[in-house]
């Protein structure tokens, strides 16, 4: 196996996928990166496309390494990095020594008029949103889509909370959600908005059918644009002193409720 | 009023105060920080007992400053610092000029045998603490219990997840979480130990009795001991490929499942 050896930062593969650490970068090169043992073994297993593999012989345990190694695909490029360079790259305080660069899915979500959504209006909190996404893959949600003021699922907060399920569930993005409910709605999918206002309580809604939870901003809530697609306003009621419940809780609370309505 | 000016960090008073950033020193003088305008106006609303309140001119908003100032006790030493070092002393990039110095609750539970109870096992993560503490106030627990190995919920990051919870839901620790359950099981309530191994479907379970459910740590789950305990062993089930879920998420859906029974 041909391994490339980079130890200066101003290699130009080097800078190329440093650059992957930023959000505009990523997209245009429609390219993430991923980092340590578990997390590139299962883009491997799941047969994730990936371009390069880097290591860093002084962090990554040899046997490990080896078992890593055997298993990629010819086409990909492997990269032995200095300790000083790598821990540049790296975005955890004791690094595993291995990251990878992935491409991103072609994300084209196709609508099953039967099946459990989850739509995410502005989250703002990676951890959050990393959460969700583990959370409805583990209930066995048909996708998760998110709007433009929606953190990027693909840094590196994000991808960690996700606990591999990036790899699991369809993610789709889209520019306006309230024309995706809306289409989505004329497929006969109903729109579940939380509210903390005048709404039915969350188990006493029927999720057999077609269902798209809304779960919106930390702290605005769900836009007026999207809100006005609902089909019924749900909330989780709070018995307690607590004004509300964490984004990502009540996305759970409501998810679990509709899985198990379906068993 | 009588307002102290402090602009030095040699001043006592500051040092002492510096000091409760450090567990140490909050457990050995009783006493922790909370930060920000809402926690600040949240203790003062639940009648927390607080020692000192410390402002910053350059920081808070005058109107603010003088609602808060309006409704402290007199017993409440106020303290005007200045920016740098004020900023020294918060945990926020935008601080809004406003920390308080809080004594600790006396933690006695007193177990009530019908009541429903979440325990807690060596949780690491800040955020999942806060966030669990958080939601069972929301859905109406009578108490958290946890034990020596947990994460200190009186750190700035806990108490930021709590949202305020901290004040709401009694919480106690214990040095020997085991012991106590045996303790609880005697009074009959049930231990019920969330498991990926063999067990009932958390939503199987009958939680109209006294129940204690019990979350253990992040990466190693619930200890030995702690597991010997279980009344029942239950589980969520995991329908998409997630190997398991968040702790603060399992939590919330067994603890909102229990509620639910309950209503």
């Amino acid at each position: 196996m041909k391994v490339l050896e980079i130890s200066s930062s101003k290699n130009e593969y080097y800078k190329n996928i440093s650059k992957l650490k930023q959000k505009k970068y990523r997209h245009r090169a429609s390219q993430f990166l991923i980092e340590g043992i578990k997390f590139v073994k299962h883009a491997l297993e799941k047969g994730e496309e990936m371009s390069q593999l880097v290591y860093c012989s002084d962090l990554i345990n040899e046997s490990i390494l080896e078992s890593i190694l055997r298993t990629i695909p010819d086409r990909v490029q492997v990269i032995s990095m200095s300790k000083n360079i790598f821990e540049d790259l790296s975005d955890t305080v004791n690094s595993q020594g291995v990251i990878a660069v992935v491409q991103m899915r072609k994300q084209v979500l196709t609508l099953d008029p039967k099946g459990l959504y989850l739509a995410l209006d502005q989250i703002q909190d990676p951890g959050n949103l990393g959460t969700m996404i583990r959370t409805a893959d583990a209930a066995g949600f048909s996708g998760v889509i998110y709007n433009k003021g929606t953190v990027d699922p693909y840094s590196e907060k994000v991808l960690r909370s996700t606990m591999g399920s990036i790899f699991s569930i369809p993610l789709t993005t889209c520019e306006d959600l309230s024309e995706f409910l809306r289409d989505a709605k004329k497929q006969g999918v109903q729109v579940l908005c939380t509210s903390l206002e005048i709404s039915v309580d969350y188990s006493q809604v029927d999720y057999k059918q077609g269902s798209i939870i809304v779960i919106g901003n930390e702290s605005q809530g769900i836009s007026t644009e999207v809100f006005n697609e609902s089909t019924q306003r749900i909330k989780i009621p709070i018995y307690g002193e607590a004004e509300s419940l964490n984004a990502a809780i009540a996305a759970a609370i409501i998810m679990y409720e509709a899985t198990k309505q379906r068993r």
